[in-house]
């Protein structure tokens, strides 16, 4: 059973390899409390997750370090894992699906693990780690539902306390659970009046479902590019620690993940992978009452494909109407281009991007399609270029 | 004349406003000496110069406070200015280019500055300013050319020396040279035997130039997308300073500054601007021997538009041989592309584009091209797969 005392112990011994990451203010994203964010994107690995798997392993015996542990995961799980076992200098083999992005995959073989990729998804590689563990004697280093590693997440809730001790209110994102059962224990025990809430992706709501159930429930399938929290069912003892400590679990959409991410690299010049942005997501869209409160958003991780992070600062430009996209009909006349131009320029749009199709077949033949691609200050200014056009006579397909 | 208990004074009255910016080890971004980043880039305005401006506002008299400040800027000291001078409780106004773009024009008033947008370049905001200075009597705050903005941003100094006593090397951005001059004195004075390194974009040496010629040269045009150090003549002051206290003063090139930047958010999950990372860039690329030296780089800013940064990662997932494109010339007969899927799957590479064009009118008719965008892992493989191709017999363009 968790206690105060392994959370402590467990800081100490991270002392050895995990950093303790700044708390930042972040006014910029809060539009009615004072929020700061626990910076664990800036982890070594790029999360949270080398705490708990460094004590884990800490924690073994003799002979189950001989024996070197296995594990199975997509991406955080993996480097947090691959690092904690080089660190004390024991063999680790993760089991990733080849699926897996190439930069995770060479990122956990850099911090020294031995990577053995299996053909399908997370499942597949979740049954060959079992049958190595059999084969060979290795321990397995479950990703969340463990005292030890809760423990060693929990010291991320000692950490918020020691930087902000009179903070009101601390959100976490919640995947399988022990983040946020860690985090949750260790303040509850210290401050009881501080609120702690769970946030999930509303495409993989797992563990709010369960607990609005009153039981674990198995999700059929999760789809959301929060991939660190895409958990189809909670663990046994986080669901129980989840419905004893946490004051509720939330959830946010895949576009108001989108929205965090592109406001911690303009705003916070950092990078969070969508399981990261989902607690300051919840802040800025208001998920939960804050109004006046000290608030904690725990950034868990940045670990995010570059390839995924053009696409999703691209969609969040759309989504805060920074940039916009027209169709415009046009009659295949002189002056028509000139005359858009005009508008858009006296509205204040940035022109970036221009597609001129005279000879798509769908159209009539004395007509034609202009998209233009539009750098915006905000969704008012689209409406205003979009209603002047519309003023001006121009079809807005 | 700068001394260094100004710089302490500096820190001193700093506190009310800057960060004690974290100092992050970067092992995955040095292959030959113990690599710190200071992260000026997470400083509130996202960059260094609320340091220096804040500082000059808080020894300016009463009287000059009176009058309001004004200043000229397309990006870092508008927003360091706007946001010193509302701290300070006084009044400010910012003359910037109307090319700037629109998040770092809203940014600054965000911070509560009046904004104006002068048309044309930097001079022509620059002339702006000094009218308006004449007109209204303002107190202009320079960007780097004065002693009170060097301490501010000496306070740097002493923070490095603080989180990492025994350091090497330092290696610090160089525009106009008032960051490297703050930096350097307060480092010299108290660890003489610690090398300081100025890093300019090879597009823009003007400082690197100047002190080869021993005069103050100013170049015709610069042209880098680190557009926070395109300045076309060193300071007075910062000249003087550099000969004195700078150990060198090195360059890197446009795609040695991408491929640092991509480096950044990648293993250190944070975002630097063009000029923030001329510091990782020169430490990544060996501008400065530093074998076996413990080494800080200074991430000085983070403010980049993300557009711009969606087009870095492009280029630096290019340079460092993440992502390739391939041209194929085929004949125009079926199995062809299966052919060279075949190939790029054996290799291990992901395509992610397809353009696959029969009507090319540059082409014979009997024969297309196949433009094939690729995930890959490293230079050798994008080869590898080159060269299998080539020894199929499809023609690479």
């Amino acid at each position: 059973m968790l206690t105060l005392d392994k959370i402590y112990h467990a800081a100490y011994v991270l002392r050895q390899v995990a950093r303790k990451t700044d708390l930042i203010a972040a006014p910029a994203l809060a539009d009615d409390c004072e929020l700061y964010l626990k910076t664990e994107n800036l982890q070594v690995t790029g999360s949270f997750k080398v705490r708990g798997a460094y004590y884990k392993i800490s924690q073994l015996s003799e002979e189950e370090k001989a024996h070197g542990i296995i594990a199975c995961s997509a991406g955080n799980h993996a480097q947090g894992v691959a690092l904690a076992a080089a660190r004390s200098g024991i063999e680790s083999v993760i089991c990733m699906p080849d699926g897996a992005p190439i930069s995770k995959v060479e990122a956990t073989k850099a911090y020294g693990a031995k990577v053995e990729l299996v053909k399908g998804a997370y499942d597949d590689a979740a049954a060959r780690a079992q049958q190595l563990q059999k084969e060979k004697g290795y321990t397995f280093i479950h990703p969340f539902d463990d005292d030890a590693v809760i423990a060693g997440q929990g010291t991320i809730g000692l950490e918020i306390l020691d930087q902000l001790a009179d903070v009101d209110a601390v959100l976490v994102p919640v995947g399988g659970g022990g983040l946020v059962s860690g985090v949750a224990f260790a303040i509850k025990q210290l401050r009881p009046q501080c609120k702690v809430y769970g946030v999930q992706a509303a495409a993989a709501p797992s563990m709010r479902d369960s607990v609005a159930a009153g039981e674990q429930i198995t999700l059929d399938s999760v789809s959301t590019f929060a991939d660190g929290i895409a958990v189809k069912h909670p663990g046994d003892i986080t669901f129980k620690m989840v419905n004893e400590y946490v004051d509720g679990v939330v959830t946010v959409t895949e576009d108001e993940i989108a929205a965090a991410i592109l406001a911690l690299i303009e705003k916070q010049k950092m990078i969070a992978e969508g399981a990261g942005a989902v607690a300051v997501a919840a802040v800025m869209f208001h998920k939960v009452e804050l109004a006046g409160k000290k608030v904690v958003a725990l950034v868990s991780g940045g670990n995010i494909d570059v390839t995924i992070l053009n696409r999703v600062i691209t969609r969040g430009l759309v989504m805060s109407g920074r940039s916009a996209t027209l169709v415009i009909a046009l009659e295949d006349k002189p002056g028509q281009l000139q005359g858009v131009s005009e508008i858009i320029s006296r509205c204040g749009g940035n022109v970036v991007q221009v597609y001129h199709d005279h000879a798509d077949p769908n159209m009539a033949i004395n007509s034609c399609y202009l998209r233009i691609g539009l750098e915006t200050r905000d969704h008012a200014q689209v409406q205003q270029i979009r209603d002047e056009l519309t003023a001006a006579g121009f079809k807005l397909v």
